[in-house]
């Protein structure tokens, strides 16, 4: 159902990740970069937590919003944006493991918004090595088009 | 209508705030804190933009949940926190200025559940010096009360 | 701030009412149509209710969406309309008053999107028969702009 | 993952759909119930539409409230119950077919706060008589339980 106006979609995303310079503060990196989807993992460190140890909460809706706002670019032409117009992010637990897995990815692709979800995976590992996943945020999102002719968005 | 249950709460959050380690990556801190309602100021960097030179919309929400929740938290007790259940940001115009202002309030008490809400403001300076003030965004939540008997929030 | 772009905004809301076979299902109907805000009165029955006996959330949620949506409404040019991208309302109490008096009002007023909000009070009536209100939920809302020659909005 | 703590939950719901005003001034039924699921059908008529012709957000918020909420009531023990302390509802696309098929669900259980999800699918008949679904709005919210010991909830 979704569908690219861009055929270049990779390099455009990839470009543009430059020039995240907050990500980069973050140390957040997007690994997979599909149609109307992209990933990335980040390595759990002392610097994303708040007083109790767990993740941050808004270190959590930075990474969904990263990946649903780039899951939704990766559809639009060439001469076109997408901004956030609103996200809304739910905490089911505490992300307290070794890294987080984060998927954003288009729900439905729309001229004007593309409304997009992200799943925050709290992963860690069990005595035996094995991955341990859990659920900890799911995020819906309006990721609203930039037109070339719109002023500033 | 507010009524906080620890005196001490200023003391309170002063001291939890150190342990907020990514609220000190950012560079952000709360410069007010009163009964229901913190504030804080931010100096916008580079560090804190994404690749069009607006703030990062994972920024914005996260000085909103700070705010927001450190409002509710001055009124639990002091056997009780709060954590983030969830949070909605509507970003009405990019932030682009120099500084922000975040004011968190409490607009209902509930003694399981506080609602909350944040707004982002963003700060520049005119031609004559004088301060020009935009809302950027505003955010509402839903603060849950984690109560000493509660296991993992 | 806000700006209407259609002088005829109050008839052309009134119209627009005649055809909410919603709305008057309800029993619900805006008494207050200004630039940007619109206002309405509902007597409370029996048909408005669920189980406990509290005025039912989707209620509660409908005329939010009725008030913010048309006060959003009165500011777009005649051959434009809006229509509701998405809505989020939070219960801060039940409602279980003798009426509800809801107000919706556009926030941040933009070319594509309107930010808005609405307030549902519970209005009853003390002993001396003295108003008592309380603030039963509070709504967030991005209405969409729909042009004239957006294919179905 | 999903666990009831009340065998009885089918019986429990029925009972309470009994008390349900609103629901049935607007002609909605649940036609499935199970632990943390449910799913209704509503044949759309002039009265559940607005003035453009589609059937009314607010029905829509209404119908992914209850499915929403009673699938979450599916799984509290006898003595709790469980109230919306928000609800957002993203529109995708205005639902404009014969009936509406609705499914909430419980996505994760909590002891204070259940989170869940509703779909609202618009479903009509092409010219061979196939069905034809599509996904017209899609809602997350955050179910409260209420324990004996509550006050006013």
């Amino acid at each position: 159902m979704l569908q690219t106006y861009n055929k270049d979609y990779k390099e455009r995303v990839k470009k543009f990740l430059k020039g995240q310079h907050f990500m980069h503060l973050i140390g957040f990196d997007l690994s997979v970069i599909e149609e109307g989807r992209t990933e990335g993992w980040l390595e759990i460190e002392q610097q994303h937590k708040q007083q109790k140890g767990f993740v941050h909460g808004g270190l959590v809706a930075t990474l969904a919003d990263i990946t649903a706002g780039f899951a939704a670019y990766t559809l639009v032409p060439e001469d076109q944006h997408v901004v956030t117009a609103e996200i809304k992010v739910s905490y089911f637990r505490p992300a307290v493991g070794v890294k987080l897995h984060v998927v954003g990815s288009v729900l439905k692709q729309g001229r004007k918004i593309n409304f997009c979800e992200a799943e925050v995976w709290d992963v860690s590992y069990d005595s035996k090595g094995q991955e341990v996943r859990h659920l900890a945020a799911k995020a819906t999102t309006s990721m609203a088009t930039v037109f070339p002719d719109d002023r500033a968005p």
